[in-house]
């Protein structure tokens, strides 16, 4: 790998793609935003894609040969050697169509499609904490929960496409009601709809707690929460500490079930900082085998906002190397 | 492999150890218990062992050239490259010997030491319900609730030699002890243990059930309350249905977080039949993601009482594999 590679890692969101124009080291060297247009405008998305790729080569500028290939992270279970958008409840209008295909033809480099939460764990063994780290879980929170297992260096896809769904682990039998239907799931109770559900819940229920004496500024969102929590409000704090006590013992169970050298956490509502962490690592290691919590360093991401596209960047090298790896053997 | 070809598979518990000659498709060709000694009597344990083993070959016999190895199924979380007994609660006393290095002089053949779920795991894989599968769950419901991974063709160890330790997912936060000192754990809802714990529990508290009526035979153990269930006890098929239900949400959660092709249930426990099996079915389907659910077949073992056995004589079959594997690469 050479620093004169390019790579582009897109990061395809319900509300925004985040397209990023990377070297081997991951070095960001240009980034743009588009938005993401849903229905029956969905491909003019793909072709709003496509110039403001060639504008972005052009204006660098990438030279022919440079460029490695392209990467893209979608929401939902992707079948990544047909490379075709699946049905997500974020991109309506997106389903089937051939995003692999389509990129290939136009910019002649391979392209490489995934879960946006397996690229993100690609992410971080390539760029980010788990660079030396053979057997590790991603997970990210944010609106929802999600993840990506790292086993054998390789993502762990599962047999339809949908390994690491760690969110939909259910931890409160017949508890909370989760978006996805069922009720008790981890996500149900960390994320960041759960955080701000919660606040509201507590607010209408007018039980004692510091909030009301904050001045309120703008709608409930878990970022609310994290401002409440760092202006010393009891409420908030409280409820960032619950959050990260279930977010604890999902972290235990994946690492009960997998002993996995690292657990690596991503995603917007770690900007909580230590009012979520604390109550997260002390639920993680009382409620985990010592031998495996001993076994398992759990790591904040060190890729920040652009985990998303160094996550999708990362899937071409992944792929450059198992194509190698297979002439080899 | 040819037919003519054999392996031991030995089996070490609590309380026996069980001695078994195969040949290479996992027929039973002779089968040998001896007690299993603890505390300063361990190491008489393993000369009978050795005894019984010279004994078995000499009578069935088995010609020099023939024997391909020998694999070993210990409790606790085994570093297999090692070979050493490691510490278990059930076995005092045998903690460090070297039992892959004994007898390996002994008999002159590659002797392989593992966990015995994971042994089971790899059993269920080379001569049972995991044959053609890639990635599988073994579930192992007895007296405690162990598991082994397969993933990618392989036993998937972790960190510290204590992955598939599904029996320890905290399923419901703060809930029932269980024997490790946590609590809510699977195997405080689902086990052997617990079942009959549920059941005394239940017989104390008087409420209304039909147990009261049956005449009780022996002491309150899981397979008085499968005997009860049968014979129609109401109160017995509620604690199995309320069992199989925690065993279903376990199922769930390793089916959303692995995404595996299937999983394989094994132990004691499974003997209390449908009574068990629906409810946990029914549980499992409710509790994972369709898309996930829908790609994961669930099965009962095959292998039956010779499941551990079978399991260690797997551990030779797969280490020749792997190293002949190596070999080509």
């Amino acid at each position: 790998m050479t620093k004169s590679k390019k790579i582009i890692g897109i990061d395809i969101g319900g509300t925004k793609i985040s397209l990023l124009l990377t070297n081997g080291y991951g070095r960001v060297l240009a980034r743009r935003m588009i938005p993401t247009r849903k229905g029956a405008e969905a491909r003019r998305s793909v072709r709003e894609m496509s110039a403001v790729l060639a504008d972005m080569l052009k204006k660098h500028p990438v030279k022919v040969g440079e460029l490695l290939g392209i990467g893209v992270g979608v929401p939902g279970p992707v079948d990544a050697a047909r490379g075709v958008v699946p049905w997500s409840p974020n991109l309506e209008g997106w389903k089937g169509i051939r995003l692999k295909e389509i990129l290939a033809r136009r910019f002649r480099v391979p392209v490489y499609l995934d879960n946006d939460a397996n690229a993100a764990a690609f992410g971080e063994k390539v760029f980010g904490a788990g660079k030396r780290t053979r057997d590790f879980v991603y997970i990210t929170v944010s609106t929802g929960i999600g993840g990506g297992l790292v086993l054998g260096n390789a993502i762990h896809r599962g047999a339809s496409f949908c390994g690491g769904e760690v969110g939909h682990m259910t931890l409160v039998p017949g508890g909370n009601r989760c978006k996805c239907g069922k009720r008790g799931c981890l996500e149900a109770y960390a994320s960041g709809t759960a955080i701000a559900r919660r606040l509201r819940e507590r607010l209408k229920s007018k039980l004692p707690g510091g909030f009301n004496g904050m001045k309120r500024r703008g709608p409930i969102t878990a970022e609310l929460v994290s401002y409440g929590a760092r202006r010393g409000d009891r409420l908030c704090i409280e409820i960032l500490k619950e959050a990260g006590r279930y977010l604890g013992i999902g972290v235990a169970n994946l690492i009960n079930v997998l002993n996995p050298e690292m657990v690596v956490i991503g995603g917007s509502v770690t900007r909580a900082g230590s009012y979520l962490w604390k109550p997260m690592l002390e639920s993680a290691g009382k409620e985990s085998w010592p031998v495996a919590f001993k076994a398992c360093r759990i790591r904040r991401t060190s890729l920040g906002d652009h985990a998303g596209n160094l996550g999708a960047a990362a899937l071409v090298l992944q792929n450059r190397n198992e194509r190698g790896h297979r002439r080899l053997a």
